[in-house]
């Protein structure tokens, strides 16, 4: 299912070469001012051809909004956005049809909908529909800036590369402001040509390299969430995992806690004047699902892009038999500087879902 | 919320030191043989005191049912089992009200519940609602296993020490069928010896440790999921987080894929007589959100049980001031033993909705 | 499904002739004293043999509660609670296997679960059922009194004799509290007599009689429910169609205003005070699916009790052929007078969802 | 919330005088061909102009197919169409922003949103919402027919004036097509002359009448629905009271059958060669919420337009004050006639629903 979402409920649809594609938020509450330039801007930071690690293919993804606002202004109605599909090359993917491409959704999506899908593209599974899911975090996340939430996240791989971690006992708003806004982001911007170095390593050899994206939310009062299947874990990771190329997420110290001891990962409790807080913050924020008061940390596995030039193994669905396949068309060859925005987004519709369920919104 | 599922919904209900805690599962077809000695085995392995690297607390977790069975068979109706709670001490946890355990839930539910929460032996948050888990899962896997469908899992690291990984393009059925009958489940069993030694020093020091749990899902066809976050990953992402002391998931390479050019990372088509498959699966049996015919394949970490015996620093609620605290009771020194059969049970209650969303069941 | 609610979820379980019946409440605020005397006191009014009018089958319908509360407070964990079955005659039931009633759910549940579902007293189908959703309902009443809402309902019709109808816009806060305690409840006592009458002759006839419930919610603020799907009367009549029996619902005028004019049906708005109100409430306290904050009034259509002893002609599902059943055992002849506190329990369920989707309660 | 359904899931966005409105309908089967021309004939009589008895506001309902459509057949993909808004005079509805119109939900919108909703022409609470409804149900309807299933719905009456009730053991597929072209659909089109008089007479003294519509679903297979809250009844009513103006619903004999003796309302079954059937159908097709496999049968209660000419009193939001209000513009005396193909289009994705969830469709 393309929708998600509870109290306020996300609906995207589009296919990367029919008309439009957009989204539908319903459940957004009524009055909240929606600074367009500054969806705008974080639509920018998703599409293609902004940076030079990115795509060259130019999208001119400015959203028509058909509802939901008014002066403005949230009206309390669905708000749906719409943005046209332009400048796309169907010819490239041609053989692709028959032919599925290895890493790629097209042979499940063949065997899921019985090849009635629009392959073009990648179609529906195409990264392109994470603009809506943008512009839907984009609205979201301003209404939560405005009671003092802020998410940041930032590159903190590629490859081998590694980007510093955020401090996650102490994450500056500055710091946040300065990420949300970034084509590249990075912690320690120095560590942008050594990264930008590999992507077009890679771009050259006709390959791709994956990487891991960290996600901060500060802000977020203590007591938010739900035990069990409604903690904000299960929550965050059911959104996430809806970005294409995404393959695991983490929280807090996530894998590296399973060789820690107790006594090593545990985060002490203090008084900081009236507050309590935790001197360290290996649990990410998140204890029994249920916000701490301490920033939300996540990092998420993205893979490599899989549309890669060089000649691959496959097989010919119509006539059965194996054969091989050179993708053509102009790729990312790291997704992850694009993905930065999206898990932004995708966590600021969480976070409203999140906050929502417990009245605190 | 304690209730998950669209197709097949379980409510899990109870307390640690309350009457009785148990679910309700509503929406299992109708006619299905359930060998609840089967069922029992299940809960045994997750239940402690039977493994010597877990807790000496003893359960009797002797489900009853009350309703959905008639002759052996599901009848359609809600299927419910309670298990009562008995030998519990709760004195053991009397420092807790007011000075909550680093790691637990304690200060995040009583922040959400208003202080208002049942926090004997950890209330609702307990790991003790783990065998309502298992016994759903234990349920609906019977239901899987006749439609040619596995769930194993094994304990892939404790601390540092890591067990073999599954051969993620063949797994075995005498595999599957001994690891999920396991109570200390190894792919390779030489490993046990070291790893319960180091559970054994943990627990000699006070301390814990964490871990790894992989877990496969063999004999699911082609074609199951949906895109964006009706996907296979979403879902069960969103059930694996609520079980306790799960800090991340990763589905095939993972975190690992992240390090990988796409030329490494993507897995070959080819054509197996009249099934397609891949050489490799590093895509961990999912491609876009939907089930590709190769087993699904996921690991989750496991955090070190925050109830350590060492003291530690807290804060009294009640003086608003900071503290020192140590937990007495009995408690797991490596929770991940037993969370095994829990990920697993988690699993078949995910694969059962995921099958039933398009119609295979 | 058995389970029903976002924020407040119930799902309820069990069969009539099965072990017990049953309910979780997931969602309930933490911290909400519930008087369980008065709890008991709405289910007894449900209770068979409670009334002369009723079936003379005498259930001991004391539940059992084994979670979600502590020192007669809720925790805010899921609320579970148990009813055990006793007092049962399966004999009774005997040729009813093959050959469904009329009227009933046999032939339907049969097909629907391939007759493996528990035909005993009419399974998951049994009016005995309701139990659980007035215990639900009594525990979100108690929540709801304490913010100023009040629900009470009577019976406005047995056959062609009616009760008075509720005053719409005003209804005294001593009528709800003499309704929502009352076992034959009706506005004006003095029709008692004559619809106690027909009962009886129904009785005598082996026949069975149908009936109205007038139902109202009073206190509700205006600016609840949600437009199109998430109306008030969405959401009421989606709980309220669950009750065994129920055919119709109707809103404020409901039927009667397809006979009406504009002009004499639209209810003129006024200040009472600082209060907006409206002179008349034709409109039963809904306008585009948001409570007005006048009371919210609603009919809903029993039919006569299928389980009626004369001869009646149905099918043999095993023979396949036709044949006649005469049904033993002992019935209500008039459902209506049972179904009032039903009908008040799932409107306090339906209310409590409503409040809180919209922060309110 | 404007969103509903399970399976296949609608959204609803737009309002009255912005951008557009439409629908996005996610989880529809794919590979099914949808005959555009059949879909805007479904619009056609929904939309204002198009009878004479209806507004003579005109609509150019032409939706734009965004997605989820290929060559004619659906993608799987989600569905988006959009309707742009046009020809619309915001003046008309100038002095309502203030003054909220009696029988409307001005009054409730502008709680519920805090007054920040677009209250032109009704924003999103307008009738005019029901036309990406339509579109929806005109798309299932097509999917339903190609597996034997029609709807059909006609004019049961308006006013006092009644049309013929369908033969509820016998509805005709001719029937059937012919009510679901239809613009003023009535069994009986002979009393068509007076209805039309009866509303011209309303219209004259710029009044208006309500009325009720009958819909039909034949070719149902028994066994569909759910017990308790999934049921049949549950389902249909929960969509139908998303339609503006509905205030009543009745299934079968419904209000009628509370009159009866359970002699007189129970259907004796009877095999009909294999099929069982039953003699009789005030069970409406529909027993313990599960289809019988009779025809589904229900009759909705429509409440008179709201806005009429007549001077009428109301309150002034602002000065917090009482004042009178002439509503202008141009209205529908009758809008039952337009929500004849709104109920089928409702009942439509509502049997979609159903019959997905037990894997029929």
């Amino acid at each position: 299912m393309s929708s998600w979402g509870n109290a306020v409920k996300i609906s995207i649809f589009g296919e990367s070469h029919g008309e439009g594609i957009g989204v539908v938020i319903d459940g957004l509450p009524a009055g909240e001012e929606i600074d367009l330039d500054k969806v705008y801007l974080q639509m920018a930071r998703r599409a293609p051809g902004k940076d030079k690690a990115a795509t060259p293919r130019l999208e001119k993804d400015i959203p028509e909004i058909l509802s939901g606002m008014l002066n403005g202004k949230t009206t309390g109605a669905p708000l749906c956005a719409v943005i046209r599909n332009t400048n796309t090359r169907s010819g490239d993917y041609g053989n692709i049809t028959n032919a599925p491409r290895p890493g790629h959704a097209d042979y499940t999506g063949f065997v899921r909908y019985s090849g009635f899908n629009d392959i073009r593209g990648g179609g529906h599974f195409s990264g392109r529909l994470t603009a809506p899911l943008v512009f839907a975090g984009a609205v979201c996340r301003q209404i939560l800036n405005r009671r003092g939430i802020n998410i940041a996240a930032h590159i903190s791989s590629v490859g081998n590369i590694e980007d510093e971690r955020f401090d996650p006992v102490n994450i500056p708003d500055e710091l946040c402001e300065r990420l949300s806004g970034a084509v590249f982001g990075l912690i320690d911007i120095n560590r942008e040509e050594k990264m930008r170095a590999l992507i077009e390593q890679c771009r050259l050899e006709g390959d791709s390299i994956g990487g891991t994206i960290e996600c901060a939310v500060t802000g977020v009062p203590a007591g938010a969430g739900s035990p069990m299947f409604g903690g904000v874990e299960n929550v965050i990771s059911s959104i996430i995992f809806g970005i294409p190329a995404v393959k695991g997420i983490e929280f807090g110290e996530g894998f590296n806690a399973s060789r820690l001891r107790g006594s090593e990962n545990n985060d002490e409790f203090y008084y900081d004047g009236d507050n309590v807080r935790t001197r360290t913050n290996r649990h990410g924020g998140i204890l029994g699902g249920i916000s701490s008061g301490m920033p939300i940390i996540f990092r998420t596995a993205i893979k490599p892009t899989p549309s890669i030039s060089v000649q691959q193994n496959t097989v010919d669905l119509d006539a059965h038999s194996d054969t091989t396949l050179n993708v053509k068309g102009r790729h990312d060859p790291c997704i992850v500087v694009r993905a930065v925005p999206v898990v932004e987004a995708a966590t600021a519709v969480a976070v409203i879902n999140i906050l929502s369920e417990v009245h605190m919104l």
